[in-house]
């Protein structure tokens, strides 16, 4: 029996992976929860569940929740609680869905407890990949990436040597506006950017995946999951979002993982790994899906991912820059103060100001981070020219 | 350096094997080439490849060649010479690009000889696998497949267990007939069955094709390579030969191979398995290919694929009844003598009569292969039902 803390959940990631649990029961234990706000959930998924440890964001709402979970359970409030979630002693491995930079610190304390992680939390790997990397190669951790491009591209490249990798191509569906015009996209509402086409996510994913900052994000987390230096990691559109990723290998071979678009998926192959257990989701329908396309992406209306790019090959602190201010932007954004390609605008800021931070460490990257966060503000209240 | 027999080296198989040793300075030697009457080409492989021996079909064939090679080069002929180009000492690997029913003994010969197959030879697994694959077994002998859908598979099941398979799916191009009606299939020539749409094959592979006997005798193929019952053995069609074939696991997850359509990479990944050498043929492109599409097959107007499940199911000696029928009644149809549903009227009546014949010893299978050629003649010559 595996048994798991779950970070982040009561999110998209956590809910899925609680649903994989459940069906293969004896399989895995759940040790400890982690959580925000979401006191309902979380305390239903405590009764459900019976963790040791469960951790939430604020003092206050670990003291409410205290008296509404199994005893035994035992309530933890922030930073520390998330930590103590992440190094639970009990703990065989980590399922980090957490949003954001704030997964950062977890997923860097799990490794460092040699915890194997369930990484969904693209930025610790896109702001801290070389601490995170480095720290779990010394400690054994494994580092099992749940995005379902990572998730593809970790079964393509199972039994392969990934000296003999000639590229990854990361799949992108394009997101909503796949096919809208450069105008069209300036204007575009947060409801019409959360409107994604093929992938049910939380609303942060889902406008990076309208600004295809997701992508560029994936490409700077591949780079550090794989090894493999950004002339060697490639996006192409797949509007369909069936054929998860590629690789191509240095004799011309490609190989491909497809699948029907559901996290449980990718979730249960790094719960299992290297196992595949049955599923009871329904199968994936190779005629029905209908044909699948390939073109390539448009940086010009999509210029996000051309910024990820660039950052990755400044190395340092930029990825750290760039997906702080990303954040930023996107909250913004999705509360309706800016407009859709002031996310660019803001990051190209934010990169410009802050080339050359420095990373010699892992609280160097968070001060990068918060720092980026300031500027991105900072250019966002002075109106930032989109 | 890896030494090799080529068996059929003039053919499709053997001049693409050439290629690829060609292509590699320093990583093959050619030991042994075995070729049928193409004694021109075959003259000309002897002095830029300087085998220690040759095995020819015909002894007279064999004295006209022995002044035309290198010195220190042996030219031998007929069964035995096959056999012991098969065995030579020397070789590391045997490529057995025999066509047809010839490459049953000459393979079980190699993997009896400990020697590792590439294996482009359907038949010697059609007719023979249980024998071929027990005592591969036994030996200590690999057998990597060559073709390119069995290629697929084999790169798909890399660093999977095979318990987790829940299906194979070959993929069929359909051939030049595939959106003919019934009508227009049972008027087919030859010329318009050898008009393959992406492959260049030799003429009984491409008739093979045409038919979807092709894919009947992959399934079994496929059968005895990766150990996986019928029922577990799907084929769907897909026109462009893109994706080669398809591997879906118990967890839902599907992992494909795809790539362009040349021999030469699926030869070269053989060769050189476990590892991957950079080859000098143009890449994939994989937006430029165009959309992919997938249909189920029909089996109406393609009853060999059907005729091959039924043989498959029946076990013992039917494949072998089935495959030599077809070659019968394939080079007729080549020959202008019948007509192009006469192959699958020809299996069917020959699989009818032979359904009990033994299969207990690799000479039952033998015996078998001449009875249903001598049936399947019979019944050309008394005009079949078609």
């Amino acid at each position: 029996m595996k048994r798991l803390s779950l970070l982040g959940s009561t999110g998209s990631i956590g809910t899925s992976t609680i649903d994989v649990v459940a069906a293969h029961p004896g399989e895995f234990r759940v040790v400890a929860l982690a959580a925000g706000r979401n006191l309902e959930r979380l305390a239903a998924q405590a009764v459900r569940l019976k963790p040791d440890l469960i951790a939430v964001e604020r003092e206050d709402d670990a003291r409410a929740l205290a008296s509404r979970v199994p005893a035994g359970t035992q309530v933890v409030s922030g930073r520390d609680g998330l930590i103590a979630a992440a190094r639970h002693p009990e703990a065989d491995m980590v399922v980090c869905g957490l949003v954001g930079a704030l997964g950062i610190e977890p997923t860097y304390a799990a490794v460092d407890a040699g915890k194997d992680v369930a990484l969904a939390n693209k930025e610790a790997l896109v702001a801290a990949g070389a601490f995170v990397v480095a720290r779990a190669a010394e400690t054994g951790a494994a580092i099992l990436p749940v995005d379902s491009e990572h998730n593809a591209l970790h079964q393509c490249l199972r039994g392969e040597d990934p000296a003999e990798i000639k590229a990854l191509w990361l799949t992108a569906s394009g997101g909503p506006f796949l096919h809208w015009s450069h105008e069209r996209i300036r204007a575009a509402t947060p409801e019409q950017a959360l409107a994604h086409p093929t992938w049910v996510m939380g609303p942060k994913v889902t406008i990076d995946s309208a600004t295809l900052m997701n992508k560029g994000l994936e490409v700077i987390e591949a780079r550090w999951l794989f090894g493999v230096g950004p002339d060697r990691i490639r996006v192409v559109v797949h509007d369909k979002s069936i054929v998860h990723s590629l690789v191509e290998f240095v004799d011309g071979s490609f190989k491909a993982q497809l699948g029907v678009t559901d996290m449980r998926h990718p979730i249960q192959y790094a719960l299992t790994y290297p196992h595949r257990l049955k599923t009871p989701l329904p199968p994936f329908d190779l005629v029905a899906c209908g044909p699948l396309h390939f073109a390539p992406p448009d940086t010009e209306r999509f210029p996000c991912l051309g910024l990820a790019y660039d950052a990755l090959a400044t190395g340092a602190a930029a990825p750290a820059v760039l997906n702080a201010a990303n954040e930023v932007a996107v909250a913004s954004f999705l509360a309706g103060r800016s407009a859709f390609y002031d996310i660019p605008a803001v990051i190209h800021g934010a990169l410009k100001r802050h080339r050359d931070a420095p990373a010699a460490t892992l609280d160097d990257i968070l001060a990068a981070d918060r720092l980026a966060r300031k500027t991105a503000a900072d250019l966002l209240a002075s109106g930032v020219q989109s």
